[in-house]
């Protein structure tokens, strides 16, 4: 399946266009994201349909056997090319010479609700990449039924974003819904709590009244600003997470991390 | 108090000084370190003693007028030099105009736990100075009393470090003590419990059979490879934060802010 090497160079068409894959609106143009470095490689090889074609290094086609395996096993392309076209390709300084070009799984809202999740994260106006990848993260740990991003929200696609997620982008659907209220309206009509985590909130995360082991969306701010207002009050509760010390708040992944771990807690514990 | 601007240049024998900062031999060597952008400053300036001087541009000395004000309070030296000073000095591509240089607290482990704490954080091998410095900052949110960098981890005092605590080194002991059996011998012999945090471990989380409230130290391990057996062999319990999805594991900061709001919860709620 391996094609020939040197088959591909930097000024190849098709490298151009892969190249592309690095900005939002050409991934919404094409419906496809880069997967970058081995395990990100191997999450979605272990996806099926996921990847369209894998590039590779010759160090890397030695060194990534399984990989190349998994690839062979799932009739996925394996092309061998010049480093310098994996340098080309991938967002990462150091992709350790593999990227995947994958397809975005057409997951709406509206089928995801259909399903009947009963554990949802909601990330509102996320900026950074690395956040958005760390909350994905968490919310596949702790055991979440999907990530929806609403608002100005950073593309969870972005290469940063599947690499800071380190496969779990792969693992549960993943929901792009610009319209904040259209958005928390179907989460709500959907039979779901919204739980807005923020410092200022009403009741603290270890309120006995709080009920989470109960149907939630889970709604993460902006990294700098939180949530704005206008979101606050389209939530159920506003639910913050205690400050013991003297820090003035947690990051956001670190935020989020603790409040999908005691739903998840209560949840196995119910 | 603020000194004549232009007095200071990037080949000035003090800047030149204080550049070095940005090393951690020199850091030892002086017992000084870098606070960088108006919040760390501001946190430095809040704790007595800690600031020895502080570095603005003409811009940050128009606009921060509450730090420039808090700086005369305290007595501290405030000088306004070029902007590229404040460049030349920060590790920050933007510090916002502002750097303090402050003294690194004399905390030995020995003193520490004379005080008789009850919740301590201990990060082994951990080599991300962002990932230090988020560790900080969820032991201060969480209440923790002490933060404990033990075998080969960054210096908790380099600049990457101190900015992403947001604050926290300023707000609670962070105390580095190479050897690790000495360390972690001294914990136990103050009474606390070692649970090490650990994928591979012999107890959840989220366990009845764990006494979280009960005097802890957690031991937190390297980001790639966690904790070597030898640690693990060292601590009472190897604790497991459960993961219920499809992900492999949490990042180290996500896993501590799990970890140390479970012992949190526990204390706040026994």
């Amino acid at each position: 399946m391996a094609s020939t090497p040197g088959e591909l160079t930097v000024r190849s068409g098709r490298v151009k266009h892969i190249r592309r894959l690095a900005t939002r609106a050409f991934r919404a143009e094409t419906g496809e994201f880069l997967a970058e470095g081995p395990q990100a490689v191997r999450e979605a090889l272990a996806e099926v349909g996921a990847t369209v074609e894998i590039f590779a290094t010759h160090t890397a086609t030695t060194q990534q056997g399984d990989l190349l395996a998994a690839a062979e096993r799932s009739d996925v392309p394996w092309h061998v090319v010049a480093d310098d076209v994996v340098e080309a390709i991938a967002d990462t300084v150091q992709p350790q010479g593999v990227v995947a070009r994958c397809r975005i799984p057409q997951a709406s809202l509206t089928a995801f609700l259909a399903s009947g999740p009963t554990f949802v994260v909601v990330c509102a106006d996320i900026r950074d990449p690395g956040n958005a990848g760390a909350v994905i993260r968490c919310a596949d740990a702790a055991g979440a039924e999907g990530v929806v991003f609403v608002g100005d929200s950073v593309d969870p696609y972005n290469p940063k974003s599947v690499r800071a997620s380190v496969g779990s982008v792969f693992h549960l659907p993943v929901i792009t819904e610009r319209d904040v209220p259209v958005a928390l309206g179907a989460l709500r009509d959907a039979g779901l709590a919204l739980l807005a985590a923020d410092g200022g909130g009403d009741v603290t995360l270890f309120d006995d009244d709080l009920d989470l082991a109960a149907p939630t969306a889970w709604l993460m701010g902006n990294e700098a600003w939180g949530l704005p207002q206008t979101t606050r009050e389209l939530a159920d509760r506003v639910v913050a997470v205690p400050i013991f010390g003297r820090a003035e708040s947690l990051n956001l992944a670190t935020a989020a991390a603790v409040c999908l771990y005691a739903t998840a807690r209560a949840r196995a514990t119910r």
